[in-house]
């Protein structure tokens, strides 16, 4: 059940580009799983964010992949293209000491941690692994979407809680330098207050999962019974590291409807007829719907949201037909 | 149980600008209650996203408000200040047959509208309500939450679904001309998908209402008792509307948690360490945060969200201390 | 909008039968709006359960009912069948005093109550009010089924925390007597942890609120958008009403789906399709199926669940057919 | 990782008692995890149900288990003494293998399902895992809570849905034979209907699932972060299990909050403190409230009610100290 591809993880050496001299001024962007579809789609579009803002920071990304590189290559060459310094790494989260080598290294290589993506999960329905038993493939699923997820978070969201925080452009006059942030937990809450009212404050580090809008209340057949419980088990497992790192990280979950990502775009007319008919906005979603609800919770704006799901699935419909 | 205060209803009179002529290409925004508090860091957050949209469309927004006309005049400057068109318009929401005109004077003179955020809630805690007894301010309450607020939706929710929608920006080659938009839903909502596409396509109305975190999990106490009916109610009139306009218009929540507006300054020990504690991020929210739930919804991006309550509470707290 | 009845309230003197003068021994259940449907459905099941206990505890029933006397008689009728002492009374509960004193009344007729469910709820589907506007609707709603019931519950409540608990049967030895419970909650909250052990100890008493499954999902159209609010300010109201009176009574919600009541039975074939199709258990939801349910969480065995919601609605169906 | 203990599995053949002739008449039970605690409580609580219906059916009840033979032995002595059929069953749940054959034994020994409670759930507070890894612990706990269940579930489920339903007591005048039972699922709901009206008609068999009432909205720390994905992920396969299998099995899922087990009695100040806190009912919970749940759930009765979750926690206790 251990999937081979050509790209094996390499210690995150496969950084192409030198890093920057300006590590501790910039702010850091992790999305994992960015080779293509929706993980892909929040990498641009955290970019794009990062060069919209006013008076933008300087800011470096870290396309995460598994096998696909040059899909991460292609992400890369398109964040790139921005203006936004981009590396990519590949590692194999499917590996508890994979995964943990990888949130380390990533760790190293970024400095701190503005926005961490967990968008990495596995595909079981293309490929080999389409041809696997239901419990193979639930256990892949566990391995990757839950196990390795939170072998990565659990290192990276305690770094992301005791990091200096990266400032957002230049500090206000009265605002608080780095070294002075490190306080007790009451008066970071109240600081807070103050700091995010200035377009140049420092912002509490975000951390984003994704889940499935359909987990809680199931969906029949074998994809209900395996897709349900693994990303019930992320959010699950997002809203306890939530209550764990307030209020030093924010923790929030995106819960995706049906997106035509390769699997939909390729699908059959029964899936499309589903798809349409079960969303209320009578629509496939877009890559690009659920990377707008991960930009809005990595954003400093939404510093007052923690511990909460977003769905974007075009509204469940309860009509009926 | 009736309220006064010195400025009435005056039929829609109340504009001290003159109309725009460019009204049919206007975006039309509308937020109630938004002479203080979260309603005008509503108001003043739209017009601020409106201005920084990369091809501005030209905007027009109407203040709702019920007495404070001082309060209403000092938003509608800043929004103007800014840039943006901007009205003024009272109202006793708590009539239905002032809701309902009230609802007919916004859309004359609004024309198509683009946002509307219903905001507008009774205020029992301070003045003269506070004195009342709990089935007076239940009552109050239910008046203008619920029942004013679905005469208002009931009258601009079905407009919105009906009217040609304006543009954002120039619309791109290929895009189809207002006119030809009479489509039957399931048309409409697969056209959706490639009109949302470009930055200039246009974009699904959005309607948000604001909510209470609490209210279905229930707070102790008559406040418990009281704000829970009304804002679960206020949701699920939401949830509903959501239903019957889909994929005409996208319906939203925001539900709150403990914000500081008026109330929360003055507030009690008790409350400061009430809220402060209750909230993951060890702080109270500010109007600002709920405000950039609203302007997140009410954006083109957000065109997969309907039917959706996010919460704006900190995070609900369920560590032990 | 006031609608009229034959049987106008009197003040709790329709009893037609004397009262008992074990009433200091005996077990109070209240039932609101039990002259038909759901309310006789578990105003029956109430009394079975009661003569089923291995040893029976004396009980008395109240059958509160507003203008369908002959009804109320029926239901009372068949409760006196299965040997347990039953009343009637009238009241309108839309009126804030008249559901006040309705209360009051109950109270000091019943003596302590053990189990009262909140069951009265405005029909506005046939007669009268059928053709009503959407408004008038609503108002008659949120007149009888949340403003009504929170004024009984607000005057009953309390009076069910404070009162002397009635014993199940024999207490065992070493059991407090009633004199002596009067204590903090901490202490009553771990005594509750024997006292409930044995088959004779007292329980705390439970109040039942009715719902609606759909209420915060949302449903299209204008029964959506008046039931939805109505109900879920009903279950907002319970939720804080349990938070408000823990630990010494406990308060939960049934939330029936689609059942089969008068208006079930006669209504047309789009209704029996829909309700049969949205349910995964492929039928109509029985009063009865509603009754078990309340008689589960008023059974001294449901002494651990408070401030919870069971849906009884066969499922929703989420399947794509 | 893997736990050894003196009863490994057998194939099913621990089966102390000769196998009942009237298999075809009997109602089977059968419950995992009941050497001990809630598993225990349930099994009793069953079988007390068993006895006390009006016209008793014969039951035989499976009482499953690990490791713990003296303890099965134990529980199902007290069932036996309560006038029911039972055995014992030793599987280990975590290899998927042995939970597949655990479930095919089970069912041939059986005969007719009528009740099925998965409550088996590893222990990793306690003895050799109390030592492991974050990472072993959550392997195990997904190992026999999710997946061995899931297995069980999925040759259970579909064998109950099949088989010949055991009639409570006397089949009524005019209904149905067993074998005449096999129609589409349309028809089978509407024939529920009628069928569930008699006392000795035959009931939908059930499955129960144990889940935790935190797991969605977490926890913090590495208890959190362990049970929340794993309880949410069993949880949620329950909510898609149910979807699969309606209208012809029920699947439900009660949800304990802190109940005192072994675990609970022997815990330290922090935890006691902590648990009759965060309880509305401020105690500790029973095994035996979360077993009258479970029973109210697998009655008849309850047989409208499927997906749903109840929580038997004591309320979440929202109060601010």
């Amino acid at each position: 059940m251990t999937l081979d591809c050509n790209t094996r993880y390499d210690g995150g050496r496969t950084h192409p580009r030198p890093l920057s001299r300006q590590i501790d001024l910039m702010a850091g962007i992790v999305v994992t799983g960015a080779s293509s579809g929706i993980g892909r789609a929040i990498a641009i579009r955290l970019a794009a964010d990062t060069v919209a803002r006013p008076r933008p920071t300087p800011t470096r990304m870290l396309i995460h992949y598994r096998c696909n590189r040059a899909g991460a290559e292609a992400t890369a060459n398109e964040v790139r293209g921005m203006g936004v310094d981009c590396q990519i790494m590949a590692a194999d989260l499917s590996k508890i000491p994979t995964a943990e080598k990888f949130a380390q290294n990533a760790l190293d290589q970024m400095g701190p941690i503005d926005t961490w993506v967990n968008n990495a999960g596995a595909d079981v329905l293309t490929g080999e692994p389409a041809a696997w038993s239901f419990h193979e493939k639930l256990r892949w699923l566990l391995d990757v979407d839950l196990c390795g997820t939170a072998a990565v978070s659990r290192i990276v969201g305690p770094a992301m809680a005791e990091q200096d925080r990266p400032e957002h452009g230049e500090p206000e006059p009265g605002e608080p330098e780095p070294g002075e942030q490190k306080q007790d937990e009451k008066e970071r809450g109240e600081k807070e207050h103050s700091e995010n009212a200035g377009e140049g404050a420092a912002a509490t580090p975000s951390m984003v999962f994704i889940g499935w809008d359909q987990a809680a209340e199931g969906m029949e057949g074998d994809a209900g019974m395996m897709f349900g419980p693994v990303k019930a088990a992320v959010m699950a497992f997002a809203a306890s590291l939530a209550q764990t790192l307030a209020p030093r990280v924010r923790v929030n979950t995106v819960a995706p409807g049906w997106i035509q990502t390769a699997w939909g775009e390729s699908t059959s007319e029964y899936w499309n007829e589903r798809a349409t008919t079960q969303a209320l906005m009578g629509r496939w979603g877009r890559p690009s719907d659920v990377a707008a609800a991960v930009a809005y919770l990595s954003r400093p704006e939404a510093g007052f949201v923690t511990g909460q799901t977003v769905n974007v699935n075009g509204g469940w419909n309860r009509k009926f037909a």
